[in-house]
């Protein structure tokens, strides 16, 4: 673990990460030694970034760190972490804002390869997901929602659990991003009042595009999602998930998403290929 | 500055305070070593670990901490945070909670006796609060919203901005509680889908009634307040400041305020004759 660019597991109790969630993170999956998709998520970190006015300075120290965290791990988590740095007591910012970088290494989950081949089991959450324009869409660290909404089961035969907003339209999973299949039409929620606008959810949804798809972003509700063809979950770690039970309904595991599945694959092999 | 008892002011990068946000606090004013209103910011600490079911273990050490920490301090600010403890990756929270406490003091801010006599310049912010029941009216450490209010303006001599929620109901300042008077009844907004549940409103409130004033929560918006015969803002740190000015309207700092003042006041004196 590297704290701007220091061999330390320990922040300042200032550090406003900690006093109010005032940062942004990423987590980003390792194979040998090389984050995955690191070029989209940098994009991602530097937008968030510029959207809560945090001044993240140029790539090269943040890369730097990345590559020395990872250097030698074979399949691992890696989580990226830009706060606003210390400051006095009190929502003000301070004059001059030096950012803090954690870059941390984690084991890679255990999941079965039978989550992305069979599918997964999901239940909705009671735990709903607030409206906020502002923050909506960005990976930042305000994630009391999600704790609360973790915190609600915890039989280990649910993998996610799925969040609905307070207009009862359905978001997305705690951790996932969440789209479904409907007479080869891809949907998913548009994220403006809530959610985190995952980067794989991004790679997916240029997927889908490039293979003809039509890909809509809507609001919907249960009764649609539970209708669907199909549905699955993303995210960096996991790639794609079907579901193949949510509460009492069960889904098959589809063609579109086998697709999806086969093209992120293919996109993960070429990436390897140039980089090596 | 105490964390879980030791003398130290790092806490461990795992700390779920500093990765989600996971964690409450209380900001206390505190006069001659003695944390003023303590037994009240307390109750409000232990209900909003009730809320988020962050485990509270008996008051003791985190009082014996507080007394060590503000003795001998003439006027300072006490703030404690309670967070989640330290965790592993990912929202679910450990089997084992083992909370953080941050016992910290802080100079009291140098606010001139004439914000509380003559009153203060607000304005209106642009960031909207959110709409989130499930959060709403906790102190909790998700602050992204009043972080990014609280950067929109630089001007000194503007010492407070007013913020609407996303219905465009005004709620609080950024720091503050917000209450207005209009033909002798007080009005303030429930804080049922936004905004912090203050002690000093909680206390304010208490002593309107008292007093036989007519106190009502309601929705209201920016017209409501502009057309208020006296306007005032309160949290634990200030006591009560009148809004003298808000935009280009101008307010007069009125009986209904000055009496308040007073009684909170009397109140305090009343609080420390007790304590001796």
């Amino acid at each position: 673990m590297l704290i701007n660019g220091e061999n330390t597991e320990y922040v300042a109790v200032t550090d406003r990460g900690f006093q109010y969630g005032d940062g942004l993170f990423e987590t980003i999956e390792v194979i040998n030694g090389q984050p995955v998709f690191l070029k989209q998520h940098l994009a991602r970190l530097k937008a968030g970034c510029m959207a809560l006015k945090i001044p993240l300075s140029d790539n090269k120290p943040l890369i730097d760190e990345i590559d020395a965290v990872c250097k030698g791990s074979k399949r691992a988590v890696l989580k990226v972490m830009i706060t606003r740095g210390s400051g006095g007591r009190g929502y003000r910012q301070p004059d001059n804002i030096e950012s803090t970088r954690v870059i941390s290494l984690h084991p890679f989950p255990d999941y079965p390869d039978i989550n992305s081949q069979s599918g997964i089991i999901a239940r909705f959450c009671e735990t709903r997901l607030g409206l906020n324009p502002a923050l909506a869409g960005i990976k930042h660290l305000n994630r009391l929602e999600q704790i609360l909404a973790r915190a609600e089961w915890t039989d280990p035969a649910i993998q996610e659990g799925i969040m609905l907003d307070i207009n009862n339209h359905v978001i997305e999973g705690t951790m996932t991003n969440l789209l479904y299949v409907k007479n080869s039409i891809i949907y998913t929620s548009s994220l403006k009042l809530s959610g985190v606008a995952g980067v794989m959810r991004h790679i997916i949804n240029g997927l889908a595009i490039e293979q003809g798809f039509k890909l809509v972003e809507h609001d919907y509700g249960k009764e649609d999602l539970l209708a669907a063809d199909e549905v699955f979950l993303c995210n960096s770690i996991i790639g794609i998930w079907p579901i193949k039970q949510l509460e009492q309904v069960n889904f098959k595991v589809g063609l579109v998403t086998k697709n999806l599945q086969k093209a992120l694959q293919a996109l993960k092999d070429q990436e390897f290929a140039n980089a090596r």
